[in-house]
């Protein structure tokens, strides 16, 4: 037990007038949404990296916070997920999610750090018996450590993508024992500084095969959660491979792989690849591999990936709306990849921070499920294509010819006028359901 | 005739000490580079559009521009025509493009604008035999006029994309006719404003079904030039569908279309998408899909697709040289997809803009050959992966399971040792072929 | 009398459970919010340009809106404002803003433009008076006509400042004729396409005498209203003069102007210029010169002014917070400067996207009013710099001098430790308001 | 004496045809170049921070870099000066930069600090003596330590407003002894990450104290040299308050400093600012405050400040031209603030990167000296505006009334009539020089 959050009261559901920091106004787990119950719709998650393991530090300072189990012993680690389960415990959350590096002290070895994991897996698997709470997901950090500066799998070292590969072997062990519902890969070093020094096909090729490793590897050791890449376009290198869901469906498709691997969707990835967070979820659903999400918010404004807590209701309402359109989450779930401000010092802060960004889900949720349900939206999308259902524009889907239009346009003369679009009627529908 | 270019001579290769505004200092077209003629390396081509019928306007302010071929008939479109032939003459380049709607009055009808496209097919037929001029490539315009507002293969309205279908039949009829090297298709208005009107999945099978029958009708007639996709992210809509050379090489092999289909890359797409030019031209060459090149600049502060003339030769030379290393163009070209400034009113500012670009994408093509050529930057590349080569690194990428990794990571004690990047040299590397 | 609107009901509040595009459901004009009425707080205004002048086009399409008025007359301009009018009453708007431009024809002379201005400004005076209507501002149109591509106050030909002075007087003329309560001035020419050309000294200058020229002018005829400056940085030139407000604050003082000028400012331009819309708001209200707002917002992602109906109520709270801190408008108001997407064809997308906004500004304004009068976000704010209330504290910012800073740190070894900035407890906190 | 760049040797001008990186290819110190030795022109410095305490991590990798004098103690902070002077001696560079903490440890209290840091400007005073090597400035960090998280200047603690204070005096002490040619100030956490706890107006006042303290000081000791803000929109806090050259000069005539203090202008802080970096200087230069610049590069697709070694002479061309318009660096210089990429590890690295940026600068200020020597450039924009030369233009600008000229316009009828801006022939001018 950690005495890190004392003081600090369990947080349940006090409905819209509470005033404290430290209670639900719109999550209530039990309440049912489209025929789950809220937990169940959401599937919330605590990012272990941004909660217990990130220090503080931007490129132009140095830590700020001072937490009672930095340090590099595995009574350490044990300390820091004793803080990190009493947060699970007072924000009612259900899953949690994390790298290896976040769990476990960095051995003097891969011997030695493996066994640092294991001990570590072994410590949170009990504390998941006591506490009911789950893993959404783990995933190997391959990008914080030097070796890795040039690539994990695309390194034109081959001694590195052997040392990943181990390392993800072990990663998904452990995520495996402690009943992971997905498996996770972000290629932070999978990029280039600069095309003059990159041969762009065999890196391609090298994370092709990697990625191909992962899949076998999955089905060799009867892991069930799914396999998931989290695009972005650049940052930490100048451009990353899995730049947005469009290019990652590309090398999916080349390497055969698009129904092994889902995507793990990022809102802060999303704005730094040009996209709305909605628009990436979109295209995921329309290509079968939505997996889960990573809810955030970026600064429009700052061109890094500053990764805050999401306090936005119109925007999360559209994204959980496509959500509900691909008919909600399977193995995945909501990760709260967010970071504290680094001048948010106290523990009040963290706990207060996933208070108010679950609130902001739910109240989304909500928001979305009240729209889908009503309907209205639907059916004027649907009513904008409905040229598209006689049969004459059928046949031209299935089988048309340039020249069988042309004589038709030639015969008939045709001339289509153009229909609104209703753009701001539609942004109004969707006002009224917030 | 046109005696709109009076006074200007014919441009010819001077050296690089001349300093008339109408001579070329780097421009040679016989030089041979790297086995061909510049001229034939280089390919260059002049848009109709930007430079005949663009009047100046931006969203703030009407006309510039006072052509005395600006008018709806065809013998406006004939005396644009003459111009432009003159100018081809006076800029001594080889190849022009256009869209139907830079070269024909629009009719009253679709039948009434189909003869007046042949009409001057037929006219420009006359002009390139007198003349020696060739066709680079040809398009349809499905953006401008209003009932394109909704897109044109991607309209909800199944007569817009029927009216889409015949024009795009009349445009292929006249690029084949005037013995077109390629046939272009941009999508500038498939796409969508809001995603709350739009349905993603359907509309890419709309798109889908668009190109394959432009390819079947390619088939058809017997054209044998190459059919090219134009990517771009945003502008004029919010978000387009051919966003970027990755996200349509997913699109071409979703429907099957990979070896049918290439690429036209513009320098200001790639940077509106997040890439260098640099960076879409290998990613093309990797996937066996680049054809030819829109080159002109985005100022980089400016955020909407500027089309100016390039004037950076270390920001061109790095283009080129992603193209050397594909073997030069094969049916592709240098298409000046530029305009003037709306403040550059005059006759001599329209060859002006063209004689430093073409001197400046001469200049750029030197220095990239010269660096193919000398062989330094492509050894340090090779080097870079030499690792790859040893025969375990060779069986890893080839059947390599995360197991074997691990057990030899244990075996060996691996521990894998970072070794420079070396960007700084190579970047001073670069600089010294400029 | 226009029948334009047919069809569509004058517009009235019917609460938040209305269902109607054509209802009220937070904007309720005799509502008291801070001491005053709804009405008189938020003072709507309609933008005569985007709303009746506008045609549709972007950089890569023409028109798409097809309206009776249309058209280069008198009787053109007389039937826009009709249906300006019209719209006015059916929205229960109080304001309305133009440039001349925007309702009365170009004639073939500045006197006959001038005329029809004078023309134009007497029937606009009727109609006032038949509707109780009022003026918020008028401006000047120095920017869509080829005589201004250089600039007005700006431009390198003195012929061009002389012209736009003229011009100028005759908008004053008429904003003093009509009452209105403010006169704007927007810069769009005044900037560069490139540094190569421009003269910035020079330029400067002569936009400082023109300022002197309207502020002189003004109390010449003994106008009461304020004159405002609109910042914008780039767009439709590279770069503008009046960049953002601080830009512009510093412009005023070097010409002494301070106290002479208020600020007019946009969402968008805000944007634009890297800043949040409150952050100019604030400043502005920090250097004494917050005058006018500009209502809406602009795409993040699109590199351009989008100028869309605002729709985000948490963004538009904020904006509201900073205008009530500043004790509200005194001239100035919400003026939507918001153009309908160009596919919103129809008479009731105009009434539909005015309603919504006006109903997202109205609940924005109460929550803003809300977290005002509660206080608690204020007093965090203050209890946030309560150190500098001690005497040392003051006494430091008023005669502080560096050596005896340091004799004091040195003697005290002070060695202060951080607070907590609680950036997502504030941000929870607003959020309550909402 | 520092083995580290042991087999490296003292760089030489060898001409443009040189093959070894560490070769000058242009820079050619006692050539002379409008006047000056060369080396009298650029006055190069080397930054202490980027290039030998900044250890290659990133927000998400840790240090890539392994120097010997990583460590907390005087040994180490004495084997680093002795490293950077044996750079300093290769690169036969005149001057350097520094903070404090670049140089000296960090103390237990503020007492030991300052000590360790007198230690140090002994040390370095020493080094300059038998080096002949200069100090272009120093300055304060005053933003990595979590005690400066909220500001100094701008801190809402007045603790730490004097501790901010107590450190600038041991910086300015330091660099008077050392004989600085300038000090420096950049406020990087002046400014603020969320508008919700930040009192704009009394943050602006504290930094108007803080830098009347510094030019009293200045004064007080009788530093000769020039005081300098560095501008910077955001980056590491959301916004800051030097966001740009103009919102600086508006702080600077607030508090009246605007003849007490210059600007240091970096090429990447004009960048994110959304400007140029000629703009910058040209705009300094107009205010009679341009005094040194820090060059670098910023990747115009990386929103963050990427602060790369120069390599595109075109641009560099461009500042320097801006430069010398103004009459050349008096006490300013240029001050590389760039580092090597993370992943250039060696010691070679970072002589060859230094090495080609002064190449760059050299040919870029050659290449701007010809063009101002030509004059041709000047005369075409002195031309632009001859018309302002006319006595009533003159008059129009010293007393004009909007009255006078709108009776000048309709008495003659004036309608002035737009000429070519001429900006393709320009930049086509331009190239030339290059
Ligand atoms: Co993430
Ligand atoms: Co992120
Ligand atoms: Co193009
Ligand atoms: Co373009
Ligand atoms: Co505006
Ligand atoms: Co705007
Ligand atoms: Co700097
Ligand atoms: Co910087």
């Amino acid at each position: 037990m950690s005495d890190f959050f004392a003081g600090i009261p369990a947080v349940t559901y006090e409905g819209p007038e509470a005033r404290s920091d430290f209670a639900f106004r719109h999550y209530n787990p039990d309440e049912m949404v489209m025929g789950k119950r809220m937990e169940d719709q959401l599937r919330f998650a605590v990012a272990w990296w941004h909660s217990f393991a990130w220090e503080g530090g931007d490129p132009f300072g140095g830590p700020t916070f001072q937490r009672p189990w930095f340090g590099d012993t595995l009574d350490h680690a044990r300390a820091k997920a004793d803080a990190a389960f009493e947060m699970f415990r007072i924000l009612n959350v259900p899953f949690y999610c994390f790298h290896d590096a976040d769990i476990r002290p960095e051995g003097a070895s891969f011997a030695e750090t493996t066994a640092n994991l294991e001990a570590m897996v072994d410590y949170l698997g009990q504390k998941q018996e006591a506490s009911g709470k789950r893993l959404l997901w783990g995933t190997a950090n391959l990008f914080s450590h030097r070796r890795y500066m040039a690539g994990a799998a695309t390194n034109p070292d081959p001694d590195v993508f052997a040392y990943a590969a181990a390392t993800i072997k072990t990663c998904m062990d452990a995520t495996h024992k402690l009943g992971g519902a997905n498996y996770v890969l972000w290629g932070g070093r999978e990029g280039y500084e600069t095309l003059l020094n990159t041969d762009l096909g065999r890196e391609r090729e090298q994370a092709g095969r990697m990625l191909q490793m992962v899949v076998d590897y999955k089905h060799k050791i009867g892991f069930e959660g799914t396999i998931l890449l989290e695009p972005k376009p650049q940052e930490p290198t100048k451009h990353q491979y899995d730049y947005d869901v469009a290019t990652v469906f590309s090398f999916l498709s080349e390497f055969g792989l698009q129904d092994e691997v889902k995507m793990n969707i990022e809102q802060g990835h999303a704005i730094l690849a040009g996209h709305s967070f909605e628009h990436e979820l979109a295209l995921a659903r329309e290509f079968g591999i939505l997996g889960s999400i990573d809810m955030n918010r970026n600064d429009y404004q700052s061109g890094w990936d500053t990764d805050q807590f999401p306090n936005n209701i119109p925007e999360v309402a559209l994204a959980y709306y496509e959500i509900l359109r691909a008919g909600g989450f399977d193995t995945g779930g909501t990760n709260f990849d967010s970071k504290l401000r680094r001048q948010s010092l106290d523990p009040a802060d963290l706990i207060a921070a996933h208070v108010a960004a679950m609130d902001v889900c739910a109240a989304g949720l909500k928001a979305a499920a009240r729209m889908l349900e009503d309907g209205e939206l639907e059916q004027r999308r649907e009513d904008r294509y409905a040229g598209w259902r006689a049969p004459s524009a059928e046949a031209m889907l299935n089988g048309g010819k340039l020249e069988d239009c042309f004589a038709h346009v030639m015969e008939t003369g045709l001339d289509p006028q153009p229909v609104s679009g209703g753009q701001e009627r539609l942004e109004a529908l969707v006002a009224r359901y917030l």
